[in-house]
């Protein structure tokens, strides 16, 4: 092991009022107990595969290059489902084959990225996969260990269809079908909608089930009290924001709602008085 | 200090909108900066000592032999009552003498365990003891002091009766009263009944105030929409699940409530159609 | 880098649901992996600064001298407010200039604080200074960089008014008129009011819009069922606490509330039956 020890980052639905988000630690230490664990989130709503394809997106931007994700949102545990871990230049990560590396494996080059299919350890608890199986697997490879030496390749992850927004050109520019991905802490409404879907245009309206905004802003403190306004979060992601209020309260957008994301033609600098 | 820093894990009620729950880890750090510190759980209902009791069994089958756990859900701190460190083949583990190592000094041999009560420093907030006492002792005891160097022995904690399932006989197998330990982030109701106290039968049914279930299933998604099941869970004791749902919620059952299960007679092996 | 590695502590109201928490422990090891990373809390609510200032000053009353807090209120994000690092014999802070750093510079000597402006790398995102700035610095000033390496010297921090009590002096001791810090998890309504600020006086009781307390207790196992005491907390500060219930649901009082504590006169010793 190398003098810096690597680390595996966490991210589960498991919440941290029990002891399942700490097992993970727990199972990695059984490994190695050198390892740098951190726990990245626990906090994805129960079952929530895109949110949770969404943090480990968000997760893998913000960790070293080298850090091994694990990551289990895995209401079918214990059944057929696969389980699997996947490489790319960017990062490593284990789950179950639900969605969850959706963005992981769509966002890296296609010549460039491996997954392989995990075996299920015989001894494994039926209900208990993130300690019995995927972080075990996370630290083996964290510690060294190749994709080919913890399981048997496969061609590529399922991918939710409804994390990636559709963008359609218009008339006058292009109309982004989009989703709500995460509500967070403080309220944002964060979407589907990627920088690189916008392909050079610029975000200029949202329409949504009961209203829509055309304020679209740098950051939070430019917004007016009361008003929604569009922007660019910190993952490059297009989300709804309201100035220290929740504008999934004034929206009442929550995880998964459909939102139409309007973009401006290609060239567009701005709206002239 | 061993090469692998030693592991100090933290199971409390204090919550982690505060201070309190790092303040343990910056206690710690005071002793010996190098220790790993990991927060197992502070999410115990405040006061909730069975709770922590089963908690901190949970966690201890998910760490490294060798970790000291330190474990404060301590409503009388201040008062008189009594501070302990025990030591079992498995684990050791600081505490409030209320009850919340009762699992673990249980559960191990009875001519391998120790207990010793523990001074208050002087100087001791008597609002934290946590910080203050419990600790620098854990930490003390990771980096190496006995048993003996940090209390006075003493011939047993005080250990929760209603922690332990009753079992009796009946004409047509067995009947365990239980309670309900824990419910936990997905709302599945963990009794006191563990595979232990089974004995070699099966779990075939579940009676309590409002309801009743006789399905018993392996896993969470073997559950059908709606329904209620019983299964062993991944720290062995037996659980009211649902499938995406949550079981407390469906039954009506909370912390400390009172369950009964019934068990096949011993050499049971499944229904016959 | 010393054997023991720097200590960077983190205290935001980022929640731990989202990746922004983690994000900052990630941006710190793309500095320094060898950082050891603490979160103190991220459950400060959404931009309550004078909570922040007070959790960050118990945390640095609880870690060893030398740790780097990075503290992280800040609504104005993006915007032209400042971003500082300041220095005492105790403690280095990075945070926005809003009053967050208030306790840690009015309580260090006039004569051994510094305070610096920071400058915000052209590449921060408008809406992420705690990853893109705040983090990394805390992380460089931790591995040994001097505050004049990472900003510019200015004459104080902001320092917010309602986080000191006012004390009047009364024909019968004195009146400290004072702002409810925080409410605990416990529902603790923990004061401004300070060991410091008494100057050897007694506190005897306490007035808030809806009530009073005359009760004056050493810790929370001493106060009777049902009634609220005032005690002085493990941070030094006097707070409202109940026997295992919520004093803030008893009192109706919640952050930022005004509350006026009565103070005995110097010389006080109790009260004679």
């Amino acid at each position: 092991m190398a003098d810096v020890p690597p680390c595996v980052a966490l991210v589960t639905d498991y919440g941290i009022d029990d002891t399942y988000a700490a097992a993970l630690v727990g199972a990695c230490w059984r490994v190695e107990p050198r390892l740098r664990c951190v726990s990245v989130t626990h906090g994805v709503s129960p079952g929530d595969v895109l949110a949770g394809a969404y943090h480990l997106k968000a997760a893998a931007r913000a960790f070293p290059a080298g850090t091994v994700f694990c990551a289990v949102v895995d209401p079918e545990v214990g059944t057929e489902r696969r389980a699997i871990a996947i490489e790319t230049p960017e990062v490593r990560c284990v789950a179950p084959d639900n969605g969850l590396v959706t963005y992981l494996w769509l966002e890296a080059p296609a010549d460039r990225r491996r997954c392989v299919s995990l075996p299920v350890p015989a001894n494994a608890s039926p209900t208990f996969h993130g300690r019995d199986l995927f972080a075990p697997v996370a630290a083996r490879i964290a510690c060294g260990a190749s994709l080919d030496e913890v399981g048997t390749p496969v061609d590529a992850p399922h991918c939710l269809a409804e994390a990636v927004a559709r963008v359609d050109a218009t008339v006058d520019g292009a109309r982004a079908s989009c989703r709500i991905a995460v509500v967070d802490h403080f309220g944002n409404a964060i979407t589907t909608l990627r920088l690189a879907d916008l392909d050079g245009r610029e975000v200029v309206a949202a329409r949504w089930a009961t209203g829509e905004t055309r304020l679209v802003v740098r950051t939070y403190a430019d917004i007016p009290p009361g008003e929604v306004a569009l922007l660019v979060g910190s993952a490059g992601h297009v989300e709804l924001a309201a100035r220290r209020a929740s504008a999934a309260a004034l929206t009442g957008l929550g995880h998964g709602d459909a939102i139409e994301v309007e973009l401006a033609p290609l060239g567009f600098r701005g709206w002239s008085a």
